[in-house]
């Protein structure tokens, strides 16, 4: 009898679960699958590597901290010699589910975003070419690289596909929203539900919607009111040429957005009160009551995952004909 | 029989063991003992934490990056608003063997030493007062710091007092050195060997030396022969206003050598050949052959540790009410 109830009990959890996540339009983040765990652990290596920058100060985590939801949690970055970058850092958490990277959408792969910043002059403002000679001199990636990739050379292509297969591992499972999704009625409350309906019948959903809650469109930044910013992006634009995409920034992920502070491309709403104030005005007409709002935020919040648990890496030492850092040249 | 022949080796080799270790004028390093696990697990988040400064950008482990041998790898830091440091920034590594902290000796602990660099204008140039603004507006610390000291303030103290625990626990053991000290006799090489035994008789062991080989006096940096630098640190007198002790600076620690490079509080010795070469001849008044000097190096390398394995700590985020960094202002 016992366990016939049982397995009564879970068939029953099991269509509900299906039941619940098939009804909505957010899907529950599913793992990373068929990861090269030596390209993986290799490109944790890169990416933690400030000697990948001129400065030798900035790595990859420096602007995406994965202390910190995978963002450096301010306005916008700063860059070698203290510059100060144009726009807000995207988090790198759940990167991959975007459909493209950058805020204008500019890379299509994680590959291609990663050698972007290496080469900015405003951000890491080393060269590909430099970069590969600082990791060619160092024996513990040449090691790593032949086993990993089974050839001698170091080039960009193997340095940035290490480092977006790393990317790649950087999923954030298991939101108190999705385990509501997956059949536990008691993860969320009465209240974050009713920010949930709201953010649904509202038409946030609209926009932020599957797995990421957003990453797949670009939607003009002031729909309905014109935004109000002293940022001279225009977003889209800048690759497809068209003035129909002036001001048309790519809808940011709002998975672990309460970690993802400060918001918009701008980084100019500093909480998630402001940011649902301003989404709701500028894109949807609206203006929300402060219970609404505070059930919006309330009900973002449930959206934050379990954090990669990693180890630091250990860094392979630089070697005598490793050339050395110019921070201040 | 087997038994008895087992029983024989062991306390033969154990024998070995504290013989070899009881002759010898370096020890190995004893693993950090009565943490106080709390308070280490909270100073670990404050150490990656960059919100104790007041750009938000850069936090203890900037400059003590445990990625990389607990330095920056640099000759001399970068901190607020690319700022160069004056001096090398010495590892974290070990640093609670050090019988002062810092170059000069200025901080008698690791906790006095831990609020220096947030106050320096030239580090994290944020205040004492400002820094604990900000995390005792951070929920996840406020419950924290209450769990871990039992009571509901947050000050300066206790935040030091916590990255010095964490600090504490930042210890390298198990090195090929300390394994053939403690009784493995092919843990190093007959030239690694060699080296040792170099190291011992030309003088080097008279300041490097115990545990840490370093770390518990002040020397001349140029005894026989003047050290040749731009650097402007005049060391010791700085703290006892004594003539005698200009250009005195604390010994470093050799442990992990190998991964501390660039050399000296001026940083301007790029490599162990290097630095092997300028110590050989301004110190001891002698020039060591290239085989002398490649020996020595090669014992260097056998000081290189375990590495501290840490879980990348996840911080807890901000409110709407922490005071936002100002990187720019």
């Amino acid at each position: 009898m016992k366990i016939k109830l049982g397995a009564y009990l879970i068939v029953s959890l099991s269509l509900l679960s299906s039941i619940t996540s098939a009804e909505e339009p957010i899907k529950p983040i599913t793992p990373a699958k068929e990861i090269n765990l030596a390209q993986a652990e290799l490109g944790k290596q890169l990416f933690f590597d400030p000697r990948l920058s001129k400065s030798g100060f900035i790595s990859c985590n420096s602007c995406h901290n994965l202390s910190m939801g995978g963002t450096d949690n301010l306005k916008t970055s700063i860059g070698h010699n203290w510059q100060q970058g144009p726009i807000n850092s995207p988090t790198v958490l759940n990167s991959s589910l975007n459909r493209t990277q950058f805020w204008d959408g500019r890379a299509e792969t994680l590959q291609e975003q990663a050698g972007g910043p290496i080469a900015n002059p405003v951000e890491m403002a080393f060269t590909h070419a430099l970069a590969v000679q600082v990791l060619s001199s160092i024996p513990g990636y040449v090691t790593q690289f032949k086993q990993t990739f089974g050839v001698d050379q170091i080039n960009i292509e193997r340095v940035t596909q290490a480092i977006a297969e790393f990317e790649k591992t950087l999923i954030t499972p298991n939101s108190r929203f999705d385990q509501w999704l997956m059949g536990n009625p008691n993860a969320i409350s009465a209240q974050e539900k009713a920010g949930y309906q709201l953010f649904k019948t509202s038409g946030c959903i609209a926009c932020h919607h599957g797995e990421a809650l957003g990453g797949d469109s670009f939607q003009k930044m002031g729909l309905i009111e014109p935004y109000v910013t002293q940022n001279p992006s225009e977003g889209r634009i800048a690759v497809t040429g068209k003035d129909a995409d002036r001001f048309k920034f790519k809808v940011p992920t709002l998975r672990n957005v309460e970690l993802t502070y400060p918001y918009f491309h701008d980084g100019e709403a500093e909480t998630l009160t402001e940011a649902v104030e301003v989404m709701g005005r500028i894109q949807l007409g609206r203006k929300f009551t402060d219970q609404e709002n505070a059930n919006i935020v309330a009900f973002l919040k449930t959206l934050t995952g379990h954090q990669p648990q990693l180890i630091l890496p250990i860094l392979p030492p630089s070697s005598d004909n490793t050339p050395r850092p110019q921070p201040f040249e």
